[in-house]
Order: structure tokens, then C-alpha cells, then sequence
């Protein structure tokens, strides 16, 4: 379109995508930022809509709106299919689109460490489909329940089970609780909702690995007042219609979660660069591939370290490695000095479990109970983009909070075709 | 399970069944109601969340939560199969279910006037999936017309036909126009959105045409303000993919949104009784059946005469459908007399037309503009289940009346087995 200005092309609205637009506001560039949905999310509250406490639109906010005034950024809704690193293409759905410099946010999604026949059985929360798809299964679960006329069925529908005790694992087995236990509790006739048994599985030694070990004592205790059953240590060996095995054991459930393994998107496939296990693409201190300056990978797609130690799969850290490329890049078409290498500034840990419980970290201070969760409830609605999202789910919360209600109880049909 | 009560199957939680159960809670009887689905919607305002105004959430109360503390009613999710009158007992799903007394408020769907190859490309308004469905299809046009290169092909992306100059129709096509000349006008970097063409095509001779004349003259203006244009007396003779044609005229458009004909749920040819045009069921004054006096059939569902006129297919006639079959139901349960014979109690009609436009009829005053506008608003939020919903809806209209945005721009999957 006759524009000589630099191209960026950004691949991913995520935090550290659309992080990376916005510190690019002021540069002499044009951008163009695709992603496959027309919304950034607000991930870390998607168990929420898993859960009934929310709806999608809550957390989602149009990633035009959010860039309408930045005049010099360009949306395009698309599926990104390769990179030619050779030729400086994007290739996205059937167009191919030039670029002077590239970022490559495209996240990561969840790893069934080989067992990938188990997704259909066990589904991770990563997309807005996946939370309204697991909150149909958990509500359905109680339906089913309530209309079966056979013991052993009812056991298994009213068996949940959650794989993986990071900060994701740890939010839904305690909201499905509280689920159960407060909100549902006296909409059945012939089931009691409070029976449900909630299971949370973890292969590891202790919940969330990232936190202080007494944290994790916490958590474990809190979890168990909320009536959740904690398995340490037990690595899932099967996953079917049936049930989890761990090991020896097996425990017949119907509804199970994946909140285990992540393995990045596919982009170090795409560039042909070196990955780490987990499949990111490596990149330099600067975040840009050693062998081609001018491609960027940020967020969770990227292997970085920081301090010699790895940089977590957090939206602090993609926010703050958007903001770094955003400034490397300006300083480049500007002609600006290089910017010092990328470090991570650890801002604290904070995971919630239930009503007024939630633990969080802060090097010195660790907080419990009800401040953190407090704390946690502060963070999040600051955090959230635009004031209506910001609005609706504050008031949501206090309505949850007063009434002990989940509000989004819908059953909504996978596909839209059904009836 | 030992309960010798009287037992009355409701087949329906719309406003018609639902109201029926309330109206039951002191009645010497126990209550199921049945629904597909496992809330009750405020149908009311499902052209909101088509067009990105309002979640599916805002709108949708749990069943098992409005009945909860109505001990005598017990609800059940499950499809109705059919009904087998001479054994009284209901099949839902493959379970045979016996009833003393049934009320049948299954409700109604959309009629293609016998073009049903037409719902493929013009999906009609009835249920949540459907509205998401049309916010997708509504959204994804503006996605696809700002990428594409053909011309041709952008207008026929960027026009949008709505077929039924109804209230669901008028309230569409004035929701449509402003999203797309207000919400989304500066989003896009290549379309100018403002330029849609937003087409309602009504085949008789005027809009709202259960409205007096006079309002129907300022809605088609009202439409015109907004930019909508208005084609009267010309019926669709052709749905296509490629758009529709009125008799010799043909528009290429690639988004139609059907609200003209209405046709009941299948109840009459499950009852095997009299049906009028419409498919609706005929019954007698006391809205039994006159062969079948414990077989009652309400709403949409059911043919009903009041004072020689037709009863409207509108909430508040459902709602005292409703309310009068629970009295006749507890009467005959306590042995008291008969109510007199259902009459039906026009309280107005309203319909909104866009920001600070709808017109409202009560008889002897009418109104337009704002004040009808205002008037409309506060009725809906008035009448919603719930006072999270009212709060969840009070709170996105002021946001969207500041802000001049919608809030629930997502594009979800139809199914979600894609990616």
C-alpha cells in the first residue's frame, strides 16, 4: 500500500504479543499483529469460565479495540501455517506476508507426554472452547448423576479428577469443590452434590513446585478442608472413559482435567532453530535467534534465561520480554544503541484454592488465607484489560461471594448443530 | 420412591412452563419439569448476545437454582421423545415417565415456509447456540471483508439481509447497523465498517405489524436514522449462499439472519390432537384438551382464543398461561371450583429499535424515542431472573451507552474440536 515504512509482524495477541505492539506504539514502523482468534485472553482466569464463575466475554477483550488508536498497528485474524526465514515471508492461511522484523508469540498448549490419545479423555484449559467444553462436562457430570439409577455410575459421574499440581490444577480441584459443596449443593433431589469427590494428582513431590515448600504444605492443607483428596507423587499411568490408573490403583471416574504437561506451539518447527524439551525455540540474551537477528520469539514459545536460571511460563514474563523486543526493535529503526540483554524481574507467585484461601509469594513475605486470596483478587482485577472487564468481574465475584452462587451455569452444545 | 402425591410433569422451562411450576409450590402435588436444556432463557433479549451486546450467562438462569427452594419440584434435564396419552406417561430420552397431570410448554421454532434447505444460510434466533452462532457468522464478515481483495466480494461480505420485519427482526437489524457504524467504526485499517449495508425485508405491507399503524411508519424511519434499509410487501422467494432475491431483484449478501415465520414444537403431533396453521395446539378455555382434561398445553405451544382475539405469541401472555394453569391444577388437587374460563390481559408492546429509539404501545398512549427507549430498558432489567442478571445487564447497557462499544466481540468455535 505504498508504505516504505519497516514492517513488524508480530505472530500472537497474547501477553507477550500484544505487549510487544503496544512498546511499539511510538516507533517509526507499521505493524501487523495476527492471531487465530479475534480476542487477547486473560488466561489466568479462564478456570474460572471451566468452572461456571464466569463467561468467555468477561476476560476477553477484542484485540482491535484494544489497538483502535494506535494508528500505526493492524489486526489480521488468521492461522499462521509456516515461516520462510529465507525469503522473510509469514505464510497465513493462503497469504504470504513480508516482514522486516518478526515476533513470534504464539504460546504453548498442553503436552500428554506421548499419551496424545489421552486429550480426548482428559482436556487441558489453555483455549475459551476448552473452558466452556470442560464446564459442559463438570455440570452435565451432576445431571447424569442425578438421573442415573445405577450406584456404581453415580460413584463415577460424581468422581472428578484433576491431573497436575501447578497453580492450574490447584484452582480447578478447589473450585470444582466449592462447586459442589456450596453452589450446587441444594439443586438435587436425588443426589447430594457435597458426595462429590474430587481428586487432585500430581507426580511430583509436592503442589505447586514453583512455590516455597511450606506454601505447598498450605496449599495441601486447605485443599483437604475444601474436601479435595491430594495424591503426591503418583504419576498418571492411563487415562480413559473409565477412569485414571496410577500405577496399581485405579479410581473410576468420568470426568478428568489435564492441567500437566505444557509443550510449546510449534514455532521452533517453523524457524528451524534449536528447541529445548519442551519444544521453545532457544533464542539470546537479546531474545532474538543467534543466526537471524531480526526474528524475535518471546513468551511462552521462547527457551530464556535469566540470572542463569530459566524464565517461567508467567504473564509477568511475557509482558516483560514484549516490552524488552518492543524497545530492542524501536532502538533498531531508530539507531538507538542496543538495549542491555533481557532480564527477568520476578514480581511473586500467587495461586488461589477457594473462598478466602490462596497462597502467595513474595521472596520475603509469603502470605495465606484470607489476605492472599484477598491480594489475589486485587492482582487479577487490576490486571484485567479495559474497564469493563474490569467492572463485570469484580461485581461477579461479589455476587459470588455474598451468595455462594456460580453465576454461567450453562450447558451449551459442543457444536452448534446439535438440536 | 413411596411418594402417593398427584404427580404433574411440566415439558418446558420457557416462561410458560416455568411459571407453571411456580405457581404450583403450595399445591398438595409434586412437580417435574423437564427441559433440554439446563436453564431457562430470557429470550427476550437473545438478539443482544447475537450481536455481541450481552454473554450467554447474562441472560440464562439455572433451573435447579429458581426452583431450589421449591421442595416440591424436582427438575430433570432430558429431551421429550413423546407422549403417550392412553398410558399417561411422557418418554424423556429412554426413560418413561408417568404424570396425573401434564403440561405441555415446549414452545416454538422457526418456520422456513417450507424452504427448510433455507436454515443452513439463514439461521433463525431461538436458542443461545443459535445466537452465538450469528455473532460469529455477524463478525467474522467484517473479519473476512477486511482481508480480502475482491471487491465484489467485500460488498457482498460487508451487506447483511434480515428477513421479518417483526420485533426480532426490527431489533436486529437496528443492533446490526449500529455495531457496524458505531462499535466497530474505528477497528479496521482496510474496510470502513460504517459502509455496511444492513437490508430487512418484510413481505407484508408494514413493520411491527402487531403494533398500531402509526408506530410502524416511525420504526421504518427510525431504521432509516440508523442507516438500515427497509424493503416492504416483498417477500424472499431465494436463500442462498451467495445472498437473496425478492422476486426478479436480486442482493448478494453474504450473512442473512431469518425472524419471519413461527411454527410451534412438535407437541400437537405428539398429543395427537387438533393443530392450527401454525402446527400450535388447539385447546378449549380452560387450556386442557377437550378429550384429555389432565393434558394442558400452554405458550407458544398452544392455539388459545381469548375475548375472540388470537393470544399472542409473547412472554407475558406465556407467563399467564402459566399462572392460570397452576390454579386450575391446584383446584382440582384441593377439590375446589374451577377457575373461570383463561382470559388474557394485553399489557402493551414494546420493541427497541437502537440507541434511544424503540416505540411502545399501551393502548390508548403511545410512545417513541428516547422515553420508550428508557421505558424498554427498564422493563427488560425489571423482568430478568435474578438479580445477578439484572446487575450483569444494568451494568454492560450503561457501558455500551457511555462507551458507545460492545463487550462480547468474541468469535467462538461452532464446534470445539477445531484446533
Amino acid at each position: 500500500m505504498g508504505d516504505d515504512r519497516p514492517h513488524v509482524v508480530i505472530l500472537g495477541a497474547g501477553f507477550a504479543g500484544l505487549t510487544a505492539a503496544r512498546a511499539l506504539a511510538q516507533a517509526p514502523c507499521r505493524i501487523t499483529l495476527i492471531d487465530r482468534r479475534n480476542y487477547h485472553l486473560f488466561q489466568p482466569l479462564l478456570y474460572q469460565v471451566a468452572t461456571a464463575a464466569l463467561s468467555p466475554a468477561d476476560i476477553a477483550t477484542p484485540i482491535r479495540s484494544i489497538l483502535k488508536k494506535q494508528r500505526n498497528a493492524s489486526v489480521l485474524m488468521g492461522r499462521v501455517q509456516g515461516i520462510d526465514r529465507y525469503r522473510r515471508r509469514v505464510l497465513v492461511d493462503d497469504q504470504e506476508i513480508a516482514y522486516d522484523q518478526l515476533v513470534v508469540a504464539t504460546g504453548a498448549r498442553h503436552s500428554y507426554f506421548g499419551h496424545d490419545e489421552w486429550e480426548q479423555t482428559a482436556p487441558g484449559l489453555k483455549k475459551i472452547d476448552d473452558a466452556t467444553q470442560i464446564r459442559r462436562r463438570l455440570l452435565l457430570a451432576f445431571e447424569q448423576a442425578e438421573t442415573t439409577q445405577d450406584p456404581e455410575m453415580r460413584r463415577a459421574l460424581l468422581t472428578f479428577a484433576v491431573i497436575g499440581g501447578g497453580p492450574t490444577g490447584v484452582e480447578l480441584a478447589g473450585a470444582i469443590a466449592e462447586l459442589a459443596r456450596q453452589a450446587l449443593v441444594h439443586d438435587f433431589r436425588s443426589i447430594d452434590p457435597s458426595q462429590a469427590r474430587v481428586l487432585l494428582v500430581e507426580a511430583g513431590p509436592r503442589l505447586l513446585p514453583a512455590f516455597p515448600e511450606a506454601l505447598s504444605v498450605k496449599a495441601v492443607a486447605a485443599l483437604k478442608r475444601l474436601g479435595v483428596d491430594v495424591a503426591l507423587g503418583q504419576p498418571v499411568t492411563e487415562c480413559s472413559a473409565d477412569g485414571i490408573s496410577l500405577g496399581a490403583r485405579q479410581i473410576r471416574c468420568r470426568t478428568i482435567l489435564w492441567a500437566a504437561g505444557v509443550m510449546a506451539s510449534p514455532a521452533a518447527r517453523w524457524l528451524g532453530c534449536d528447541k529445548d524439551r519442551t519444544g521453545r525455540a532457544v533464542v539470546g540474551p537479546d531474545l532474538a535467534l543467534k543466526d537471524a537477528p531480526e526474528i524475535f520469539v518471546i513468551g511462552d514459545t521462547a527457551s530464556v534465561h535469566s540470572d542463569g536460571k530459566p524464565v517461567p511460563g508467567l504473564a509477568p514474563a511475557a509482558k516483560q520480554m514484549g516490552t524488552y523486543v518492543g524497545r530492542v526493535i524501536a532502538a533498531r529503526l531508530c539507531g538507538w544503541a542496543t538495549p542491555a540483554p533481557f532480564r527477568y524481574r520476578h514480581l511473586g507467585s500467587l495461586a488461589t484454592i477457594g473462598r478466602q484461601e490462596a497462597v502467595a509469594d513474595f521472596g520475603k513475605i509469603q502470605l495465606t488465607g484470607r489476605t492472599a486470596w484477598f491480594l489475589w483478587g486485587i492482582v487479577h482485577v487490576a490486571f484485567l484489560t479495559g474497564v469493563r472487564s474490569r467492572l463485570l468481574v469484580a461485581i461477579q465475584w461479589l455476587w459470588a461471594y455474598l451468595s455462594h452462587q456460580r453465576g454461567a451455569r450453562l450447558i451449551t452444545s459442543p457444536a452448534s448443530t446439535v438440536d
